[in-house]
């Protein structure tokens, strides 16, 4: 497989880019090709700009418009050009990063901002029926997609009732809505706990989960999200009366959501 | 009042930038204080460096520890120093942008990362009882945040079953990993649906319920979320099991709600 591997971490020595070096060997080893995208070391540019789009700066910038018609003429900045042939090659995204403040870094969120625009991480149609591809369909279809993060807190604290919030439901705006909503599998997210205070066998640990973790990407089941076209929303993209009745929040678009009494 | 207002689009002449220019105006009418700050205007650089920190390249750099130090020794950064004594001359923080991936733009996202460092944004201890303040508590308590978002979708896909997500939870992140964990109250977030296609007339709409919301920013009631140190959660932060029981998930972190059957 091809793996395409964002990390953003501001020091070459943390624990999140020696964890991203022993991954990137070990699916090596295991005859994948890595492609690794360290953000800092790129110095990459996480502002989405008018002139991402060679767009006329006397003229109002609707992003999403702008975006599409760049793509579209050709005139793509050169830089988020060259990411979006590497999402393109890849079967596997891996997205790495420590949780701050409940979200991804600014560099490596602006990755998303500026590579997944209009035209290629969404506003796809399906041309036969013009309906817009997303959530289970989209550019991005057949691909997977998969998180690691490390937090300080401990585990508990993230967990279904933990103060911080369950973890799955604070990826959901990464998990729902970038990877799932391009059309890939999202993957169940590998998440180091206690981060700041991890001993050397801790590391050891995490650096072990995660390579098992990698040894199995292909097969992984992904979170069973529900998809846009079938048939569990209406045409105003709400859930029917009959799926998962009673349910509202993040979990109701989980295809195995349970209603809790 | 004072209001800190920060806004982050690209474009001067974008809805968003119009709509805090409106607001901004309409709150000066009111006799408040208005500092306005437009990210991209001021060309913020949203990424943690050891820079920062005035920390030595040759150490391993432990960004929560570093920047504690930094604070400790007044030697952060002057640009993130001052966006700090703005915060804390403020008695309301305004966070308006575009929802780009279900998120804040990232020059938006690291303005929070740079800003809101341990020392200031986490990381405060009570001085007698050594607890971490936190969720309802901290060193912005008695400060109010309120979000100001425009989406491209319609209301009814961000409503309770719509499947981007129920808005207010898709932005817990924001409102209850920021705002609230800092120890300031979360307003509700005002949202301007289906902007990509905005007419005038509700152009003109959204800015009067902004202005009508604006109105009452020192009186809304804000999300009672549960605060960490109110009895609800154990030593764990682990909702204790009389607390909502069986409820999961983002929603049981506010007081209000109900289990579903």
């Amino acid at each position: 497989m091809n793996i395409l591997w964002l990390v953003a971490h501001p020091d070459a020595r943390s624990m999140t880019r020696s964890l991203a070096d022993e991954g990137a060997a070990h699916l090596t080893e295991l005859g994948h090709d890595v492609h690794m995208r360290d953000l800092y070391a790129l110095n990459w540019d996480p502002i989405v700009a008018a002139t991402d789009f060679g767009h006329d700066p006397e003229e109002r910038l609707f992003v999403a418009r702008a975006a599409k018609e760049a793509i579209d003429a050709g005139r793509l900045s050169a830089d988020i050009k060259a990411e979006q042939e590497l999402v393109l090659a890849a079967d596997v995204l891996v997205v790495h990063f420590p949780l701050w403040w409940f979200g991804m870094p600014a560099i490596l969120k602006g990755w998303f901002d500026r590579v997944f625009l209009h035209g290629f991480g969404f506003g796809i149609k399906d041309p036969e029926t013009g309906t817009t591809l997303r959530y289970g369909d989209g550019n991005l279809h057949g691909k997977r997609g998969m998180v690691v993060t490390s937090v300080g807190a401990r585990e508990a604290s993230f967990g279904p009732r933990g103060i911080h919030g369950e973890l799955e439901q604070v990826l959901f705006p990464i998990q729902h809505g970038i990877f799932h909503y391009t059309g890939m599998e999202a993957l169940p997210p590998l998440v180091v706990y206690g981060a700041d205070r991890s001993t050397e066998a801790e590391y050891a640990l995490a650096a072990a989960r995660l390579k098992e973790r990698l040894s199995v990407l292909g097969e992984l089941e992904p979170v069973p999200f529900r998809t846009q076209d079938g048939g569990d929303y209406d045409a105003d993209l709400v859930l029917h009366p009959h799926i998962a009745p009673g349910a509202t929040g993040l979990a109701a678009h989980v295809a195995d959501t349970c209603v809790r009494t």
